[in-house]
């Protein structure tokens, strides 16, 4: 019988060891809740340390990420590949114990967390990813896809907004498999939560749809072991089980206190813990019966052996689609990708209509999905504005008993039952972005949802995690400038497109056409590694004649010469447009060239995807010693990076107004930028 | 007696003959709430159509900013100055009825509603400033604030985690002069709403603290009005009345629709709507009695001369007390303000302190807030990392009762009794964000509130809604940069300085030392018009020596000639850094210096401050012809609009790892910044 008093003690003394030795971190969260995650992690994950990419493995998230050094012990503990000297190691530089648990830099570490509410967020879109593959890929007798997702999450999660969001999708989703516990310890950095947190949490869950066990004692592993248990028998709602815990449990000065959460406990009160405790070993020592205890190592092995044989007999039985399914979870595209997408570009060059680019991204979308079933569409209430529906992404839906409704689509050539594929968020953007990084790190999916681009603002933060994590989540942001109108500047564009191209790692699209929209979306699809902004017109945008369509995907290209407006001159200027704006571009082109002024269009649809071209293409598009002007209905301070002569941009909030009184009004016209031009020439000279 | 079944349908038919006449708008929303705006606006608010600035006016807030039409209806038909003319122009260009509602563009509109979920999170700062002005002015006998906060909200808004974040803190802080009325129609934009929103609203409600009546008939303006009348009466807790109505209420077609919701009727079922509801005026016409029974001219002035008597009856009886109401509603700082900013800058000069910017804030803090009593501070769980609290501002506690808690603290020379000025806002930055509007909408107070600032990503839409607003809101953002250090990169600012600066109207200040923090917070709360970000450094800076303090407010200054490092020569390049990273370029003019190379370095704390110089101004500080190097832990492409040669910025994420080793991993040191110097020298030759 394991010793969980000891195991639990080896989770606070790592905890309090490692960030001593960091002379950084948060001790008191780990050991609040080392019993839980004895209860959790000892009893009942199932796992296999020496696989962290088995499909079927539960999932586990912090979402209260400063507890990192939890994380890490039972990571190191169950037998990881994460030796004791990463421990000692916390919080420094190339280390795998960064000061938070980062995806892709520890092996266990499922989803990034810090940010609040998010990982709470994650894990919903962990859980409905688990339960929408069950209902694709199992058959009778063949379950491939059963396993449960758990979270830590704490007071700070849930004062975030985010985390209500979470709440109310887990509920209407009638998450079954996802467990929270709720590490109630009423404590936070300022203080005692009464004063600012009085809301009575079980009751708020409940009014959500959620079934609420506890609270229960969060120091008694027993009785959290049995809340787990219990919670695992819900067939049609999510369970949070709430533990009341002491932050700091086990340390005779700091327990509950906010002293506990942020920084080292102090040599001394470190030796008061051991002895309070009953653990005598020294810094980042575990004696072997605890190790004993808590290595998982054959256990998981065992238990990926048995979902092993139950998926080869899958496999056996159904090969298409154990095939498909291994297909999904690697991530892979289906080998018909390259001429889908290829297709899709061909098909908008041929047609050349004149859509909105909300359109042509939903037109390619209807390629893309019908051929491409691990796309998870969804939109935050705008499903008619951002146009991410398509013919073979029926609304997702779920019956009383908590299952997924299927309906027949066609899908390519065949009509087939499909579970619902798209994604009714509720207005909830910043739910949806954190949702989706859920399903994509999940594996099986690759998620999209729509909003309007100013929309983006709410849902910051986990595109930011999205490309801090490298996961292939694509953002679909429709109304992207003063061209949505009337809805006035509380729903305009201003200074989005600029802000988030600044994002590290995340490639944004503002195509002009629906070829352009056709190669983003390819584009999008591909990188893996890469969440993906689309910025999209409200307003339709006639297709602009093209010779060519393979530099699309370079992110910027010579969209027209002088020589295509009648001039056989060579440009002495050159106008870089973006999305809508490439029309004025081309208009203007076409003025000056009745003066005589040679000028060249450059498309530039993806600023960070052209700049990491080569320096050599960069230059055969923008060549050195001609003059610049950019012209994007956005702020203008982005542009000067590109070195340009002049912006045609907006620097103010936008207006309520039709948007063609708007271009007109902010000097989006084909004469304003000709005139720019002129003006930025004869400066030159 | 009125005929509040006309008075309803005059809002119908003016909302739908509006939205019509602009080919564009939301006719279902205020057709939905007509009954509710009759109860609300025809029989409880206390306001005066003729002066929309009567201190002690009830505030309404429509937090579903789409039924524009609705507040717009009841503006005109109560009296305030928009006349009908202005109906017939929805949505055009330079109307005083934009697609949604704007303060500062419509007399009688409170705040700028419409990024949903933000508009019941201003009420609660409407209806805390109220509470606390309250306790703050008025006397036995004497009450000269005393007035409601009425706000609906529909699904959208309850939606949005935001919400959440607001309803907790009406809760926690017994908000009972708020009165929200939920327009209940179970339809959003994607449809009915079940499948995605399953909340138990009034029980979410009750669980944090609400007062919650109904569901009551929400086309009953009898019963709500009975609703509001016994909300009145709540003591200790905010009061959410539950309003079941149908969108789009006497539209035959459309009513119970999403189709109600964002676009016109047609003139056809506008038609069938005039005759189901019996409404026979013609467009834009409103029969003579309908509009008596809305008229509030006179009842607003009786009101607002009531208390006009009672305020005058104060001013006898208090005199200072009562100039000092008014000049704090006035938002005019007090009269000794240029001298104690003078002397605050002076101070920090004298003592030339080396600190954390952060610190340096706090120092400012505790001369601003001793003798400002209009600045109410706050934190988001972050109080001491921020360092936004002062010995003057004791945390805001209630008592049981729902009353304001006073304690005796420190104003300047005398000892005097306040209610709490420092907010604990829990882990709630974008209702932070929010409420911090609301307050400063409400008028009578200057708030700041902090957090790191990598979460402003959480925020940022309430800051780009205060900077639309014009609003004097400070944003204290402090661990700005790697200099975070331990924590990792979901906590490292790296795009944050450069988007924030994107925000057309926000001030952005990054200070580099005591002097230039001072000069920042004597800008900010100067700035009547403005919001401002503050972003500040966890780790200590050095004071820098400098000659000059007067040109610090100007956003750049020459810092440090050649001379100031022994070099007889005009600068031959220019070292432009903020906050953290002057001392850089400070130590690399140095070395430079040491091989005779002289260079200029520039502090630049707030480029948006720069950037509204005159030419000549800027001139002088950055001479043209001179290459110039930015230094500043961020992405770089924000600082080519300067003109650069070359940037020592990050554009990757951070790692954890200590601050001081992250300067060296990412090249923040002299040494790199002067080989970056020379390079630029050399390729200019």
């Amino acid at each position: 019988m394991a010793n969980s008093q000891q195991m639990a003690n080896a989770i606070r003394a790592l905890a309090m060891d490692a960030v001593q030795q960091a002379n950084s971190g948060h001790p008191g969260a780990p050991m609040g809740m080392a019993d839980m995650a004895v209860a959790v992690w000892g009893r009942h994950l199932r796992h296999n340390p020496t696989n962290p990419n088995w499909a079927d493995r539960d999932r586990f998230v912090l979402s209260n990420g400063h507890a990192s050094m939890l994380l890490y012990s039972v990571l190191h503990l169950t037998g990881y590949d994460l030796p004791i000297e990463e421990l000692k190691n916390f919080r420094q530089l190339h280390s795998k114990t960064a000061g938070h648990p980062e995806h892709g830099i520890t092996p266990g570490v499922e989803t990034t967390t810090g940010p609040l509410g998010q990982g709470i967020t994650n894990a919903v879109g962990f859980a409905l990813a688990e339960k929408l593959l069950a209902k694709e890929f199992n058959r009778e007798g063949h379950a491939i896809v059963d396993h449960h997702t758990y979270v830590f999450l704490g007071d700070g999660c849930l004062m975030e907004g985010i985390s209500q969001e979470a709440i109310s999708l887990a509920g209407a989703w009638k998450l079954n498999k996802l467990i929270a516990l709720y590490d109630d310890n009423g404590i936070s950095i300022d203080g005692q939560v009464a004063p600012w947190f009085i809301d009575n949490t079980p009751e708020r869950m409940r009014a959500c749809g959620w079934n609420v066990i506890g609270p229960v004692d969060g120091h008694d592993a027993d009785a959290i072991d049995a809340a787990v248990a219990s919670a695992k028998t819900s067939t049609d709602k999510p369970t949070m089980i709430v533990c009341k815990t002491h932050i700091g449990k086990g340390s005779p000065n700091r327990a509950n206190t906010s002293k506990a959460h942020g920084e080292p406990l102090g040599a001394d009160e470190i030796t008061l813990t051991r002895n309070a405790i009953g653990w005598s070993s020294a810094p980042f020592e575990i004696p072997a019966d605890v190790y004993g205890d808590w290595d998982a190592k054959e256990a998981g092995k065992a238990a990926e052996g048995e979902w092993q044989q139950r998926f080869d007999a899958y496999a056996a039985a159904f090969p298409v689609l154990a095939s498909e399914f291994a297909r999904r979870m690697a991530g892979d595209l289906p080998r018909h990708f390259a001429q889908t997408a290829v297709d899709a570009v061909i098909a908008a060059h041929t047609k050349a209509e004149t859509v909105a680019s909300r359109k042509a991204s939903q037109i390619a979308l209807e390629t893309f999905t019908a051929k491409l079933p691990e796309l998870l569409g969804g939109s935050a209430d705008l499903t008619g504005s951002n146009l991410t529906n398509t013919k073979s992404t029926p609304a997702l839906r779920f019956a009383e008993n908590g299952d997924v409704v299927q309906v027949e689509v066609q899908l390519g050539d065949e009509t087939v039952k499909v579970g619902g594929r798209h994604i009714n968020y509720g207005v909830r953007e910043f739910g949806m972005a954190a949702v989706m990084n859920g399903i994509a790190l999940h594996g099986g999916f690759i998620p999209y949802g729509g909003t309007f681009l100013t929309f983006s603002d709410y849902s910051r933060n986990a595109i930011r995690m999205a490309s801090l994590m490298k996961q292939r989540v694509i953002h679909v942001f429709t109304h992207d400038s003063i061209g949505l109108g009337e809805d006035g500047p509380t729903h305009q564009s201003i200074e989005h497109a600029a802000s988030l191209r600044l994002i590290p790692g995340l490639d944004v699209w503002r195509p002009a056409d629906t070829a352009e929209t056709a190669v983003a979306w390819s584009v999008a699809l591909s990188n893996r590694n890469k969440p993906t902004a689309m910025l999209l017109s409200r307003q339709n945008l006639p297709y602009l004649a093209k010779k060519d369509l393979g530099d699309i995907s370079r992110g910027a290209y010579v969209l027209s010469e002088p020589a295509d407006v009648g001039l056989a001159r060579k440009a002495k200027a050159v106008i870089i447009a973006t999305g809508s704006e490439v029309q004025l571009a081309v208009a203007a082109q076409k003025l000056l060239a009745e003066k005589k002024i040679p000028v060249r269009v450059v498309s530039m649809p993806s600023t960070t995807t052209f700049d990491r071209e080569e320096a050599k293409y960069k230059k055969l598009v923008l060549p050195e010693g001609l003059p610049r002007v950019a012209v994007e209905m956005g702020v203008t301070d982005f542009w000067w990076k590109y070195g340009c002569a002049a912006v045609v941009g907006i620097d103010t909030f936008g207006e309520s107004a039709p948007a063609g009184v708007l271009f007109k009004h902010f000097g989006f016209t084909a004469e304003n930028v000709a005139q720019t031009v002129e003006a930025a020439l004869q400066r030159a000279r």
